[in-house]
């Protein structure tokens, strides 16, 4: 796929994958494996993996969201038969030419959790490939994106997308206002996709040229609402308010997963539960209002 | 899921699946089968259906897409080992209370083809389920609003999502046109969804009181480029033109799956050559431009 073959001005980015398996070239496979367990991935994934030499697991994104907490890869590593090579960003930005070599001469796998153009896009890796010649085939996998189907809210009713970053002393950037604004002013539903730092060198390492890693952090859905209302107060354009009616997803597509909805000042309160909310340990949230609802 | 606890204000839809299945009720599963073929089911969603009575295959939408067209189920019933009932829109509606009845007796599954709310919404189903009692497990898997991301544009620069409607001689409505503007003063992508009628009652059947069934239609890319520029050219307003960037898919997440890129006036002259059209067989179009592209 992404063959740029020009037809007149229109490029034919991708070919039928038939074709290309009827050349019986190595490839790398993109394989998503959905959003809750190793039982998420798809038959045709499974099928991709058995037929791999390597294996590697993309680490950008939480990997706890998937059950790999504790006992670390070795239920993935059970299913398919083979030891699967946990890859980190550092890893993946270093060393991209190396497992794209591997994949000339012999099957590989990027495994990644939910889609692999999810919440995280892999076109990087896609684009390097075609240029050293590698063929990559993609399989999808349901990914945030769709999964926040199952609130009930249409997915054909959200606008544009944000993140919520950590908010540091000297770095509070707050360009999503805009953006949930626009989207509200519209009846347009947003998805807030909360700050993931897994494996982000401290500022002192880096300071002193040795790198040393920040203990991962996920952002609580309490901590973005108190960043969202901490914005709404310095600006005061009514973009939402300790009233608008938000919907938490947690650990969404595993059987562990819950949801909850409620105007912003009551998901706060779930915090004081320091219990439920542990138990919550919420990813997503939407703040997901039409013009007429205030 | 889908439930609702109330917790003051807050209320909690969705409870952990593994609370439900210590229960050990009956279930409603709704599967979502991805996007290719009967190999693009996960393993869990396989894992339900053998747990399964009675399967139910949602027919709404485009079954073609899913390679069904020549053996109709077949080789869906053989992966999974016994019979699948076709289920149209009709049947759905007007026998949707005896599928639950049913659900409530026995572990009913009901198919559907990409995720269970990616391009058609089962929220009613899962609604109906709740009120009668029925418990529902949903099985996620890709779906198209997540596998366009395979074009290369990030899925977080989408804005609303519209459906172009087949025109006819009396109706021609053109509310994508002001969506489309929006998106695109914003910067942001559309993902447009081309119109499928399948077992629609004619006109003149419906006047008769006798029904009878349209043939299948299904909007190929031209035809919705023809309507986008034929609205453009009476509203005047700059949305886009005949040089606009889009990206069309046809099949996606299928083997034969094609993308093709280029502006609107050579993607239609695509058309002219009747052979590669047919191939394409293309159901979605992106209109993809940010302010300063033009």
């Amino acid at each position: 796929m992404l063959h740029c073959l020009k037809l007149g001005e229109t490029s034919i980015i991708s070919e039928p994958r038939e074709r290309e398996r009827e050349r019986e070239r190595e490839m790398l496979y993109i394989i998503g494996l959905g959003l809750g367990d190793e039982r998420d991935i798809t038959l045709r994934g499974l099928e991709a993996v058995k037929k791999c030499d390597t294996l590697y697991m993309e680490a950008y994104t939480s990997l706890l969201s998937f059950g790999l907490s504790s006992d670390g890869l070795s239920t993935l590593e059970k299913l398919y038969g083979r030891p699967v090579i946990l890859a980190d960003r550092e890893m993946v930005e270093e060393r991209a030419d190396d497992i794209l070599a591997e994949a000339g001469r012999s099957n590989v796998a990027f495994l990644v959790v939910g889609d692999p153009f999810g919440a995280t896009t892999h076109s990087d890796l896609v684009v390097r490939a075609k240029k050293l010649g590698v063929e990559v085939e993609i399989i999808h996998n349901a990914s945030i994106i769709n999964a926040i189907g199952v609130c009930g809210l249409q997915l054909y009713r959200y606008g544009e997308t944000v993140s919520i970053p950590f908010f540091t002393e000297t770095w509070r950037p707050d360009s999503f206002y805009e953006k949930i604004q626009r989207n509200r002013v519209l009846g347009l539903h947003t998805l807030c996709l909360l700050d993931i730092r897994v494996k982000e060198p401290s500022l002192e390492s880096l300071c002193r040229g040795k790198k040393q890693y920040e203990p991962p952090r996920y952002m609580a859905i309490n901590v973005a609402i108190e960043q969202l209302l901490e914005v709404e107060k310095q600006r005061g354009e009514s973009a939402y308010n300790e009233d608008t009616t938000c919907v938490g997803f947690a650990r969404l597509g595993s059987e562990s997963q819950m949801v909850v909805s409620g105007p912003m000042k009551e998901i706060l309160k779930l915090n004081e539960d320091a219990c439920s909310w542990a138990q919550l340990d919420m990813k997503f949230v939407i703040v997901s209002m039409t013009r007429n609802e205030d």
